[in-house]
């Protein structure tokens, strides 16, 4: 096996032209600032609007991307839909593009499923893939699936298939679960990713490997400073530093306010649209989030071409 | 504008083969079946796992309905996808198939989501399928889809495509809100479908053109005939005996409990099996099932081969 992707990784945001369309070019161009700054792609994550893209429209733009020179050992996209035939399709097209691995919601239109039934859903996308470099990371993400991921599963899909099942994205927002799953399967080689840097210290201090976050679409060169720092003397100013940031955008909706930030530094105004059932920021929404970034001497260099 | 579907609807359970993949010979045979007792043909409700099944099986097995001679005027398919190119995609099919009607999920991944911007994803369906004949059927289901439809984004709506909102199915299981949706919009003609029998009675004699509900897949005859009977003096007295059926199904899990019904009184165990993630019932479940209904003196005339 070669080894796994670690770090920081952004769930990238997506760009759509005026008809909605994903526009790749544009993706790549911003996948490729993100790799400059030293963070990897989950690309079709939340903050991508991943599940407002029909499965066509995202193996396009993974091809874009691999057809533009990203390097798909630094991608996990999210492959994980409410279909099972869409996560075995997704999933396969990922893994034979050479992504380093997938990140994987669970199906997500029922609520109150078993985990047997959540068992059954990663054992057959495993089965069908049906291929040894398959590395899925399980996506807990309560607040928006209200399909949770439970230490049991973890537990139970790790015995079955050791060699796919690689980690997890803990984005339950709540640390004692985070916690709980480091110190149950993080020595195992079971790699944990909180959603947002700002358990990035804690979790890497507690046997994580990084952190998949939001706020590293725009924030990306300080959240990869701190995970190279993180045993130096400055990281819990690193860390401080990184919340300021996070919890700006925290005010404001933050796909909106992500996309915002990036039409903004990028001057390409174009960046601000969002595919319905999501919304821009009002324009008192934009001025404000400017403003409070402005307040912090945040900037994205590098970002304007 | 040729007459609306009206009635009672079933959202007809999808049969998968061993393999998990749909099976479009009895699919068609148990909408034949529900037609024959005069329940007209909800598909790809929640009940029939549709979000559990891709866009293009769904649409393969809509074809396979119309080639199987079951009629088109006689179905409402549900297509609101979490992808607006997806509810795109699979609302222009039914409706290039002759479907009454389209019974349509708002897009349910984010919750917490605006009515802006479900109007907007309404809107922007209608004005690419573009077609005078579509006619949706809004899906208010919140214990599912955790995202309502408000009597606001109804009344917008129904404002600016008054000849393409034909109605709503209003699975919420509060009969406040059905009776405040049939208060509002009934006699403007938006056609209001509880999505249980269980309120048949009670939104008929308040404005309600039938209902849309998950043990019409079991007890189609009864239901249609409450329909037929809710002007005479017996229809309390067959709404409690609804009731009866309905109560026994909702001790057990939904979904593997009216496919369990179906594959025991069809004889063809296959009938049992559900995509993950959800799973059938256990031995124990299914006997308690069984039993309770035989204390009814419940059956499916007709369903075996």
């Amino acid at each position: 096996m070669t080894e796994r992707i670690k770090g920081v990784l952004s769930p990238v945001v997506t760009p759509f032209n005026a008809d909605y369309s994903p526009d790749t070019v544009r993706f790549a161009r911003q996948c490729k600032w993100l790799l400059a700054n030293d963070v990897g792609l989950a690309v079709f994550g939340t903050n991508s609007e991943a599940n407002s893209i029909s499965v066509d429209e995202r193996m396009k733009l993974l091809d874009g991307l691999v057809e533009a020179g990203v390097d798909p050992k630094r991608m996990m996209p999210g492959t994980g839909c409410s279909a099972i035939t869409d996560s075995v399709r997704l999933t396969a097209h990922a893994v034979k593009l050479g992504a380093a691995g997938v990140l994987m919601l669970p199906p997500f239109y029922y609520k109150g499923v078993s985990d047997e039934g959540l068992f059954r859903n990663y054992a057959e996308i495993i089965e069908r893939v049906a291929d040894p470099r398959l590395q899925i990371y399980l996506y807990h993400i309560p607040p928006v699936s209200q399909v949770p991921i439970t230490l049991k599963l973890i537990e139970r899909l790790l015995k079955a298939y050791p060699k796919n099942v690689a980690g997890i994205k803990d984005s339950s927002g709540d640390w004692s679960n985070t916690k709980a799953v480091l110190d149950n399967f993080a020595k195992e080689g079971f790699d944990v990713y909180p959603g947002s840097e700002t358990f990035l210290l804690a979790a890497l201090r507690n046997g994580g490997v990084g952190c998949i976050s939001a706020t590293a679409n725009v924030n990306p060169a300080a959240i990869a400073n701190l995970y190279k720092k993180w045993q130096t003397p400055e990281a819990d100013d690193l860390q401080k530093q990184l919340d300021a940031v996070r919890s700006t955008f925290a005010k404001y909706p933050m796909i909106p306010a992500l996309k915002q930030a990036v039409a903004h530094w990028s001057g390409d105004a174009g960046w601000a649209k969002l595919r319905p059932p999501l919304v821009e920021l009002t324009q008192e929404q934009t001025q404000g989030l400017l403003n409070d970034l402005e307040a912090l001497r945040f900037d994205m260099p590098g970002l304007k071409n």
